[in-house]
């Protein structure tokens, strides 16, 4: 363990005196969460917690124990340092250590990394809660919206994270073009922290995630940050749609530039605060275009929209094209769409974002998939 | 001939009298070029010509005439047409009349539309000017940009093509996500009049180029608008770069975003009432990222970067690439790139501006490829 040495910058100095959250304590990170995306983040966060004199040098990463081929999936990271299921053939740092117990993994943390499924949190975050430092923040990786009912409006999962903590417990995101095997071969690419930390945590916070080759800039916008990573994906079904119809570029730059559009609206119409810089962040539109291109949501509503077929359910088409194309892993688009959709629906604003309106309607009303035409070109005023 | 009648909609009718670049004269279209994209552009003028009346039917094409087996150009146009040679298997209105002469096809025109290579402007503006109707005024489709060498600063082609003519003679511009072929098969996708000609001169224009699949949205932004235009074909330069490097879609993210960042901090150094919303207008985002997915400036920066050249005049090696891959046509980005170095250079701003200062070094001054990384990733608070 490395240990802590107060700057002696005056701005520092000033900054900590001034800043509740701040702490005198070393970082102590718990990433939680071992998937693909979890994995590839482990190995900045390690490198970065070994070279750092604020945070402690071990970090621990929770893994959902499974076996493979007879070993302990926790057993082959720490002794193989590699995370042979979700990230074959890149090394894990050996401060990263692998740890099948969520209370043990999150023990005295002050920065909790979420990167798993969000359906699992509800179970989890009381557990965590429980063994975690007073100062402890959390950065989610999250990418979904869920809708409250009861409030009728979207929430952010880096909310919910922080209501099931204490009250002041402060959650920021870590959005971007990332697509994990790309960061993981240390191919250059930008990511944006949104976090409302103070200083001078924002920026310590930052350098755990940044380094050579994954860039990370700052921002305070939270909503408008996390928003972003959830509804580029229903926009990238869109863009599959426009893919599967065997149109060009044009029309696929002009669903990305509404999508874009609608996005920003939809942000500043039911959060406060969302700054129109956000979205020309890497969380913005350089994720929107990466996920429009590449990404699983495009792909699975390319071939939703090339088959030819006779299931009305929607819902099991999804499902039967992710277990076709995904090799296990799931799309986060049509969710959201469903989320995004309550939403404009509970206030009444559905006619005045006819993408993402059009989107869910083929996904799921059964609306012609060449309708996606009428979805990016109906007169608009502000679009 | 349509004839005009008057509008009885107070709002017309009060945007008339306060309007001094209105007239009542019947529209009189002149397009000015007849290549690839002024022909694609003439089927949509051509069918709104007959459509509207507050048009006249005919609308002249000038055509640069030419020899195609034995019979002008013009004459295969006008008997066929079809431009054989620059939109082959696409009809052209019969009421679009290719004019071989200028100053006969300009004579008594109300609206130029100037599509064609910009160094041909000087030569032809003076003829146009003698001939064309007293309240005349101009839509550029040219994408480029010219270093004022005396007054250190960038100039709009909308600005040259204006200052040709008289004071106060109006020249809008239209750009956006416009690859010909796509427009010509009646692909969906928008466009962006930018103009200051006031109402309702502005919208009458608008409606000129609009149409079911071409959607034209107006701004009044014309110097962001067009310096989008330009500026777009430098960063797909650096999109070809990082193709030739084979890195992935978040290095493409991040130079598509990086590239954006730069292009509305150049158009605000530069210019006056440059406006943020521009930018995510078809001129702006959707054109950059077509241009840099699809694009021939894209594809000769990646021939640029693959090739293994022992050539060291690098005016020369681009020559050569324009040559080889693209059939007698020519890229703007690379000129586009010497004027806006220039431009930076004069005002000190380089150091600024470190994508767009790369790609140049990389296309002119000998700098490897691989520093296109570097321009993207420098550190910048405001990137």
């Amino acid at each position: 363990m490395s240990s802590y040495v107060h700057s002696s910058s005056p701005s520092k100095a000033a900054a900590i005196s001034e800043n509740p959250q701040y702490h005198d304590t070393p970082e102590k990170v718990c990433i939680v969460g071992s998937g693909n995306w979890g994995s590839t983040i482990s190995i900045t966060i390690g490198q970065n917690a070994a070279k750092y004199e604020e945070c402690e040098t071990r970090v621990n990463m929770w893994v959902f124990e499974e076996s493979i081929d007879g070993r302990n999936l926790t057993d082959i990271i720490n002794n193989d340092h590699e995370n042979v299921k979700y990230l074959a053939g890149h090394k894990i740092p050996e401060n990263v250590v692998a740890v099948p117990d969520l209370r043990k993994a999150a023990e005295g943390a002050t920065l909790l990394v979420f990167v798993l499924p969000h359906q699992f949190l509800p179970r989890l975050l009381p557990q965590i809660k429980e063994v975690v430092h007073p100062s402890c923040r959390g950065v989610s990786l999250i990418k979904g919206l869920d809708f409250d009912k009861t409030a009728l409006r979207p929430t952010l999962i880096s909310q919910s994270i922080a209501s099931a903590f204490w009250p002041g417990f402060q959650c920021g995101v870590l959005m971007g073009a990332n697509v994990a095997k790309e960061v993981a071969n240390g191919e250059l690419c930008e990511s944006t922290l949104a976090s409302c930390f103070g200083d001078p945590l924002d920026e310590q916070t930052r350098r755990i995630f940044d380094n050579r080759t994954f860039k990370v800039q700052h921002v305070d916008d939270v909503a408008g940050a996390e928003a972003c990573g959830a509804l580029k994906n229903v926009v990238a079904l869109g863009a599959g749609f426009v893919d599967g119809l065997d149109l060009g570029g044009n029309t696929k730059a002009a669903l990305i530039r509404v999508g874009l559009r609608e996005m920003i609206k939809f942000c500043k119409l039911f959060f406060d605060g969302v700054k129109d810089d956000t979205f020309t962040q890497s969380c913005g539109m350089a994720d929107l275009i990466t996920t429009c291109y590449g990404g699983r949501n495009r792909k699975c509503a390319e071939a939703f929209a090339r088959e030819q077929s006779y299931e009305i359910d929607c819902n099991k088409r999804w499902a039967d094209i992710e277990a076709k194309l995904l090799n296990g892993q799931k799309i986060q688009g049509t969710l959201s769409a469903k989320e995004a959709y309550a939403a404009l629906e509970s206030v009444g604003k559905l006619q005045d974002f006819p993408l993402l309106r059009t989107i869910y309607e083929i996904a799921f009303d059964g609306k012609h998939v060449s309708s996606i035409i009428s979805g990016i070109s109906v007169e608009r005023s502000n679009l």
